[in-house]
């Protein structure tokens, strides 16, 4: 009833459709110590392991598929962009992922939060994080949120409309009090994975565009009512960036302004936020700097360019979340169904997909995968790892090598799912969502627990 | 507070950036009857009304943003390919929508069922559904899924892989009983939206490939164990299709091996499954067939290839899902924030998004909006309609007109979000999912009831 089919693909493994950028693997299911957490190993028996911890001791306790937290990777993480940034203000940016236990890991390692919505912020609060650390963001922040949040002392908003400038006006004058606030800046720079720069891209939702003077007149705005308290300005340039070339041409655009305030209003801003979206690598393929690199050259580039302009430098402060959370966390499946396609891969069939982890789907996310649960010397066959759901994008991995004689019952383990999986995960076909596992010094504990069928059904009304 | 900043758009309103197909409206506000829900109207103060209710009654009783499902429509689809395709076996594919009330419906109407995993049998058995009018899809569906399927008696199994039929047959000999299944055939075609058809797709992880003997060695497979009923052959060459050059390609390659089987076999299948994928208008310049005009062509494409095979022409079933539910359901929504980019567009921020509706990321879907809670006669303004998301992608109605009196506080309804909204919804930025509110006859209830932050905090375990 299980049996490996290995035979049927016929001809060579490693051949088929396969990008330009995935080499046969020399050495087939090495972990890449770029991708893994940073305590992943194999035992002895080849068996992956994590927070000391055996996948296959997890996966008979928890069941699969389940979400592996490797908390020890996660602080690792912290304290690296800490030291890295000792300088800076860094905000985790809480949309990437997050849950109580998260936000009391952040707070331990003295990192600030950054949260887009009621939702997120009631997370935090509820989990005991200082407000005053928090920073909220959000391109339509309701009358509630705000007011929900002026009464628990967030720190600081990144204004985003002039709408909201009203709002946290009004609050603040109803409450007799100074909001803290950054208005974010659209620099027209947008920055992508491969480096590539748009200096045009202001055709978006976020922030008071640069260039038709919108910024310029949120800040008068905010300066003229005098109710908030104008720390600064923002920006944000992309998602999952490995250059620093976007940062340069969107903190030239944004310092410009920032001049031009102390110019009339003889303001010197005190901050200054970059935002986040320094990218990971998902494959071995990828090569993002290091913490160290971008906060040495982040640096330099602001200190260049302020004192070109006769500026005193601002406090910086920078809102990683992927680059933080994307290689703690790592998803374990169980095989189901495997299907050879002659001449082309090799489908493995597991039992989860784009209900857990849509951004292969939804931003054509690029992911890997090995054999989690055993040795085996088979030669590499290209495949394509796809879930469950009645849809032809349900794809987890789209391309890697897995062995020859991988079988069902076998586990698979996915690295670089802790930013935006466990977030964007759904309910596709009425499949319930894995839990969230951290696992730390050998022992697992269950941070989100898996979801049932009665709780998808107590929704259900009638 | 709320002022409205019309004037800020500067220059013409109808300009900026919008896609060919998107002409200005004569007449802004008017609900294309190929759009919206049959029981859609405005009333005489132009507010919108679906079932009988107005829209600003549910606002103010439920809420927003919320799903809104107009049982009479439902009802009506049903009944329309009940006519149409009175000589056809119809199974609405629940992953579009389903809910327990929705079973029951699709029961009442005399339709059948196709699911796709556990979950959705779980919704259609504990609603009441017949089992034996069930068929169950799926490309990894797992030894439990399997097992409690064959247990409830559930009709009809879509065998999609060898392991599958493995499964399958084990249960059958175990139980004693012999499982009816169809065989899903990778044909190669895949249709889309504008027609086109790629007659080389057979890299997905669906159904067995025709073109290298792998669907034959299935069928030889299920005839030579003896355990499984074999009804006939499947299958489903795409979705959101508007033509039937698809449907006739693909038929015309299955009908080979239908015929093969016979000469073959001695055996003639009395079934064949045409899929699902039949396309609806979200937009006014999307022109769908109509269901009586897809059953007369296929009745017909399958009589001439069926004459031309020599054989007799077997029971047809199909499967549609968005064609009956999408224009069901159309979801409410309230402005919060607007914001005018001058020359391109206004960016009209609603409070939902891509947590209630994902397709525009998703799949590039497009969809159209109107002002749904009083009358305006502003000029048209080139609008987008956003989400609260911190995601660039978050867009809900990339290009339609709104009046440029457009306002926070003001309703937005956006027509023909009854497939696969609900079903993809998630929790981005702990946004929690909308109800969905069946109106019916003046009267209102709700049939899945709002998530709240506990529902989303009761998995969030320590």
């Amino acid at each position: 009833m299980t049996a490996v089919r290995q035979s049927d693909t016929g001809g060579d493994l490693t051949g088929g459709t396969r990008p330009d950028w995935l080499e046969v693997p020399a050495e087939l299911g090495k972990l890449d110590p770029e991708l893994w957490p940073r305590t992943a190993r194999r035992r002895d028996d080849d068996v992956l392991e994590i927070g000391g911890v055996a996948v296959t001791d997890l996966a008979a306790e928890y069941g699969t598929p389940a979400y592996l937290f490797d908390e020890a990777d996660f602080r690792s993480r912290c304290a690296e962009f800490r030291t890295a940034f000792h300088d800076f203000d860094i905000y985790y940016a809480g949309k990437a992922f997050l849950c109580r236990t998260v936000a009391r890991l952040v707070a331990e390692e003295g990192l600030n939060l950054d949260v887009c919505t009621g939702g997120e912020l009631k997370v935090a609060l509820t989990a005991g994080f200082p407000a005053e650390r928090i920073v909220m963001h959000g391109n339509n922040k309701s009358d509630d949120e705000l007011a929900h949040a002026v009464a628990h002392g967030v720190g600081r908003y990144v204004v985003d409309s002039f709408d909201e400038i009203d709002r946290l006006t009004a609050l603040g004058r109803e409450h007799g009090i100074r909001p803290q606030v950054l208005v974010r800046v659209s620099v027209g720079v947008k920055a992508d994975t491969h480096a590539n720069i748009s200096t045009a891209h202001d055709d978006q939702k976020f922030g008071f565009p640069l260039a038709d003077g919108d910024a310029a007149e949120a800040v008068r705005r905010v300066l003229r009512e005098g109710v908030l308290d104008l720390l600064g300005l923002h920006i944000h340039i992309g998602s999952q960036i490995f250059g620093i070339d976007g940062f340069r041409a969107g903190t030239e655009r944004v310092l410009g302004l920032h001049a031009a305030i102390r110019e009339e209003y003889g303001v010197e801003l005190p901050e200054l936020s970059l935002g986040g979206g320094f990218g990971i690598a998902y494959v071995s393929a990828h090569n993002p700097l290091r913490p160290v690199e971008i906060a040495t050259r982040l640096r330099e580039i602001v200190a260049s360019q302020c004192s070109e302009l006769g500026i005193r430098v601002p406090r910086l402060a920078i809102e990683p979340g992927r680059a933080i959370v994307g290689a703690a966390g790592v998803t374990l499946y169980r095989v189901g169904t495997i299907k050879h396609l002659r001449g082309r891969r090799a489908y493995v069939s597991v039992d989860g997909g784009m209900s857990d982890n849509i951004r292969p789907a939804l931003y054509d996310g690029v992911y890997s995968t090995v054999l989690a649960d055993r040795a085996s010397t088979a030669e590499p066959m290209l495949s394509r790892v796809v879930g469950r759901h009645c849809d032809a994008g349900d794809i987890v991995v789209r391309d890697d090598y897995l062995p020859a004689d991988v079988h069902i019952g076998d586990l698979l383990a996915v690295p670089g799912t802790g930013a935006y999986c466990r977030s964007l995960s759904n309910n596709f076909n009425h499949v319930p969502r894995p839990p969230v596992i951290a696992v730390h010094e050998g022992q697992a504990r269950v941070i989100i627990r898996r979801e049932t069928d009665e709780d998808m059904l107590r929704l259900d009304v009638e």
